[in-house]
């Protein structure tokens, strides 16, 4: 009996300089069946973040589809716990239908908010905010927190979190709609357009006027060079990423290290996937906090699977706004 | 009755550029009088140390004898732990005679070491060492450490502790002297010559063939740069000082923060002032190392106050060895 074939998006050629469509292709390969312990999920949503521009270096990633966590229905399970029908989310890969172990996929709740915030909000890109600034952040009511790309699927959650610890909480991002949207909706302290401030320095040090204590870095470059003047003594610099280093030649800067010894400073790199095991405890507050509205969260969804790449490469333009996912349908 | 004079010397000039011996001048001073609670110091040795350059930057220190330890002799005691003719260490000045809180001077046991090691070895300066790595360093049997300015009076007790932990210990210093004494006496796994290496990067790669778990970082410059390529996953970059950076513009470099995220790194600036504390516990510890030989140390003496500045110049241009103690007289 011969399956029906499934769409999938597969990386086949280095990009030089920004990420374009042509770095992508579609082909079709059959629907798979699970062996002992698999399931294969049918997917509804796939999530596209911007860690995933470092697979792209990478030769050995070449004619494979890209990894990605999704969100979709069980078509057929050989694990205990699945059941066709049952709403998962999972590390799978940009294509229609994703062959997994099972013991990697969760169930989602659609009861705390709809399936897509499995992938933001209350998925790792939620986690990724929470789980630095819990372990890295060191958060103290009253202290001042930064967050660069502060409108993005991380870093509107680490604000948030900050508020909701008590701290003072600023932040950039890259248009007036975004700084709106931080400033109204979600309730942050100061905010400034990075793009067009005429000074990067005065805009940090005007959106914080007495330092800063916690800096979550998503971006790099130009804005954290001047966010590192502003730091306090003892503060923590929370490294979660650095989009305006993916698309070029490793920018070799940060400020003097002699501020490291007379400011006490703390910078540490870190990734989600050292905290994986915390999603559980992590979507339980977070879902508390949605309840209570003090969590909120925006999409960009994507319709279609062949639109992945363009959306993807709009992810390092800026163009995107909130949590960019794509409906696979 | 009129007192003895005694002699200070007072910085009377910011540098520019490298300091030199013009930016102090020598007075002086009548020997105080205790009040209570105070002691009076003749001070037979006086540390001299590249921290103190930064006092150097400040307006304010003008006029002033600059801040540093010293050892010697209870002149007049009214603190009930201090009789006259104890030896004691203590922060004074760069003067002959310091007047000082009782509080803050202790007194040292010349049975373990000479005297002036309570500059060097069993002094802050071994307390500096010894509590960046045990803080900040979470030194593990087998990994790497690599320390900059290995000879120095701080590195070379890094260096050591290293080794009596069970690491594995490169490190580079500014002649060939510096080297052969970290490989024959002090036992270092791998050293260089940083000054007349033809490629830092190679030289750095081939000290520490598999890679960097811990970074003592005295240095900054071109050599740290070097340094942190060969960072391992997990690795930790204690910065205790930036030597090459004091005597010009702050140089804005460390490498691409990217790095920080890809190989999970800590960056932890700190100073022995945050742990003094911890002196007694690192004096008693460090004498067993001493009478065991598993820690060495080396001073360079240069007797009379009124060469104190010429030799702090020293300090920079690399041509002192170990320790810069002045023998006051």
């Amino acid at each position: 009996m011969s399956s029906p074939d499934a769409r999938q998006i597969r990386f086949i050629k280095r990009p030089e300089g920004p990420v374009g469509a042509e770095s992508f292709e579609i082909f079709s390969m059959p629907v798979p069946d699970p062996a002992t312990g698999e399931v294969v999920i049918r997917n509804r949503y796939l999530s596209l973040d911007p860690y995933m521009r470092s697979a792209l270096n990478s030769a050995e990633n070449l004619g494979r589809p890209i990894e990605g966590r999704v969100v979709g229905q069980i078509m057929a399970s050989r694990h205990p716990d699945f059941r066709e029908g049952d709403w998962v989310f999972a590390m799978g890969r940009w294509e229609q239908v994703s062959l997994v172990d099972g013991a990697a996929a969760r169930h989602v709740n659609t009861n705390i908010a709809p399936a897509s915030a499995y992938l933001s909000v209350l998925g790792f890109t939620g986690l990724t905010a929470w789980s630095g600034l819990k372990h890295y952040g060191a958060m103290h009511e009253g202290e001042t927190l930064f967050v660069s790309a502060a409108s993005g699927a991380v870093g509107s959650v680490a604000g948030q979190i900050g508020k909701i610890n008590g701290l003072r909480v600023a932040g950039c991002a890259g248009t007036d709609d975004k700084v709106a949207w931080l400033l109204g909706e979600l309730g942050f302290d100061a905010a400034f357009n990075h793009r067009t401030a005429p000074d990067l320095t005065e805009a940090v040090a005007s959106a914080c006027p007495e330092g800063i204590d916690i800096d979550y870095e998503n971006v790099g470059g130009a804005v954290f060079d001047a966010v590192f003047r502003d730091m306090r003594y003892g503060g923590r610099i929370v490294v979660c990423g650095a989009i305006s280093q993916y698309e070029r030649e490793p920018r070799p800067c940060v400020p003097n290290i002699g501020d490291f010894i007379s400011k006490r400073l703390n910078m540490r790199g870190f990734s989600v996937r050292d905290h994986a095991d915390e999603i559980h405890q992590y979507v339980e507050e977070a879902a508390g906090w949605l309840r209570d509205g003090r969590l909120k969260y925006r999409e960009t969804i994507v319709t279609g699977i062949e639109n992945a790449p363009a959306a993807f490469a709009r992810l390092f333009s800026g163009e995107n706004f909130g949590k960019l996912v794509i409906d696979v349908g």
